[in-house]
């Protein structure tokens, strides 16, 4: 295997991993910790982003951020941190995904689409600084979070 | 307070939450676990760049999602979460950022600079699909990393 990044900023562990011929796949804990990680940041930004809804004077430059913050997780392919072998671990902490993500294509595929389009909706809205849109909008994402969260998120 | 947009979804918090004026600040615990997430999806991006980069076959649909993501990241103002009250404390685990990171503006500044300008145009070089100009550009954002890691990054 071949360093990773990780391996090349901090040396760390250069000996253990030098001389073989490819990069090595990521662990399945770290596949964990990446879509947790994730999902902090659409967590962060959809606060941010109501935070600033809410307030007084509506920052049209602050929502483009969140917005477009929102919108790259959504595109970015998060799928491939859900491989085989992460139905159950943990990464920061256990994994709250349900059994069904991983055996329900379909109706995964459906709330990704759907979380996606309204995603990148959101991104397009925000860039007219039109607050009430991004507010209207704002729902729309928060509604396709909230779909996927009652089918595919253990409540415990 | 408002209620934030986790209540919204949760309403866990909901009847603590109602009635007042404005959205809560963010806890110094939510803004370090946070950027410690960013971190995790810079991570994430780059790793799966150096992947696919090392790799026999250059897939231009992947570096094109890992770049634009990891630009997202710093485009997204990660400056917020680096607030006063935050020099200290436990996101995921404890902060690693070195005191220095809080008082010697004038080099974060530059490093952020570096960072975001280095990752705008891997973002671009990503998008011509071209995998020796994505390796070349891979190592300019990542020495904008190692410069920021090795000034305001504790190594304990």
């Amino acid at each position: 295997m071949k360093k990773t990044f990780t391996a090349l900023i901090t040396g760390a562990t250069l000996a253990a991993v030098a001389g073989a011929a490819f990069a090595e796949p990521a662990k399945s804990e770290d596949l964990i910790k990446w879509r947790q990680s994730a999902y902090q940041v659409l967590h962060w930004n959809m606060d941010r982003l109501k935070a600033n809804i809410d307030s007084p004077q509506y920052n049209k430059d602050d929502g483009i951020k969140a917005a477009n913050t929102i919108a790259a997780i959504a595109n970015s392919g998060m799928g491939s941190l859900f491989a085989a072998g992460t139905e159950t671990g943990k990464g920061w902490h256990p994994t709250s995904v349900k059994p069904a993500f991983f055996t329900d294509g379909k109706k995964v595929g459906e709330v990704a689409v759907a979380f996606n389009k309204e995603a990148n909706e959101l991104a397009k809205v925000a860039a007219t600084g039109d607050a009430a849109a991004v507010k209207a909008q704002f729902g729309k994402v928060g509604q396709t979070c909230k779909a996927c969260h009652d089918d595919f998120r253990r409540k415990d």
